[in-house]
């Protein structure tokens, strides 16, 4: 599994994915699901991935082959082409479409199925940075005010925190710290979650990613993080009224 | 859905269950999932109930049924027959079976799946209370000093709280608040688990079952459980650094 959360702020985005990823508890291996693109100044595009490796990795290299690709006649779709948020969601939904197209027959015969999940979020131009969840079918949901957070993958031991206190007018570090914290109380559950984690933290509308951090099992801060919060719910546990009947 | 949880302490037990059932949101009812059969000063079983609820029903009234019945040939099994709790746990998984042979293959016809899931705990006589995980299979897990808590159901939004607090050494009013912070957390994250909860908690060797409570939303302890905690958190949020990328 993956565990992937994004999280639309006013001041901008904060996106975090794990790396793990595995074909049965025998055969875990570590791949980078977090992905970017960008013309600095005019947009910035990240894109988190859950579900089947393969499938995943051929969408970001068809949205990466569309960046690069001239305006031939069935060449992959362009991020860099989009004028909207919405017409890059597009876009990568196509590309799912796409893989859909050349391998769902073939998994299928293998009994394998299609399955792929994203977080995209970004920004371009002078529009407000904006976060989608697009789904295997190539369709998406946008993050609001009333839930700016979106997840994927193996989301439900990290809701509850984000549940309590995600809100859009957190700041860029809190939303980080909140992001990192709903990762701690997943990674500790379930063992298809695993460090390192990447974070990407974005600045409304600087207009480029240069803030990324992966994230180790001897990063100080996550380990100070995940010591502090254990003590500090060990004592609001410790602070509330025992059960009588 | 479902939400259940055991705990086996050095004191005794403590079990909790919610009562939404659902088929499909639009169809949403209460149902009590814990059950109970006892001779006081003898022996105690607590039964917590998650899946088909036709099937668990069926394995509840045949358990039932086995309490009462004399030792004619076909009887159902008397868990007031048995002499350990290991077997009063093959009980139910017989009960469980017996229910699958009469109605599997129906239920297969109607394109429903079999499926049940258990938590059994309890005391007979000078042995010391257990607590079993039981499958659709009539197969079952039991509780130890490592692993001293169970779960049925929608168990993940409220497991990472039980991963970092729950051991044997607890009391019974500290596991208790522990269980009720759980189901706070499954509630607020998961529509499929709803109020009341049915909670009971077991003296170690006392033999009788007395302190149970159906615990409602109007319930005033769950209220400010429920409020302290988020407050809790929210305070424990922001005691820790901001990450700084």
């Amino acid at each position: 599994m993956t565990y992937g959360v994004g999280i639309m702020l006013e001041e901008g985005l904060v996106l975090a994915v794990d790396t793990r990823t595995n074909a049965g508890v025998d055969n875990i291996a570590t791949f980078r699901k977090l992905h970017t693109w960008q013309q600095p100044g005019e947009r910035v595009f990240v894109l988190l991935s859950s579900g089947n490796l393969a499938v995943t990795q051929a969408v970001v290299s068809l949205l990466t082959e569309g960046t690069h690709a001239s305006k031939r006649r069935g060449a992959p779709p362009n991020l860099f082409a989009a004028e909207t948020m919405f017409q890059a969601a597009r876009i990568v939904g196509e590309a799912s479409r796409m893989v859909r197209k050349a391998d769902a027959e073939a998994l299928l015969q293998s009994n394998e199925s299609f399955h792929a999940g994203f977080i995209f979020g970004g920004q371009i131009g002078t529009e407000r940075p904006r976060l989608f969840q697009i789904y295997s079918a190539g369709n998406f949901i946008e993050a609001s005010v009333d839930t700016p957070f979106l997840q994927i993958g193996e989301h439900k031991y990290g809701k509850p925190i984000l549940d309590r206190v995600a809100q859009m007018n957190m700041s860029l570090g809190q939303a980080a710290k909140l992001l990192l914290l709903s990762f701690d109380s997943t990674i500790r559950s379930n063992l298809s979650v695993g460090l390192p984690i990447d974070i990407l933290v974005y600045s409304r509308n600087s207009l480029k990613l240069e803030r990324t951090r992966r994230i180790g099992a001897d990063d100080g801060y996550f380990r100070k993080l995940s010591l502090d919060w254990s003590k500090a719910l060990r004592t609001a546990f410790a602070n509330i009224d025992e059960f009588d009947i």
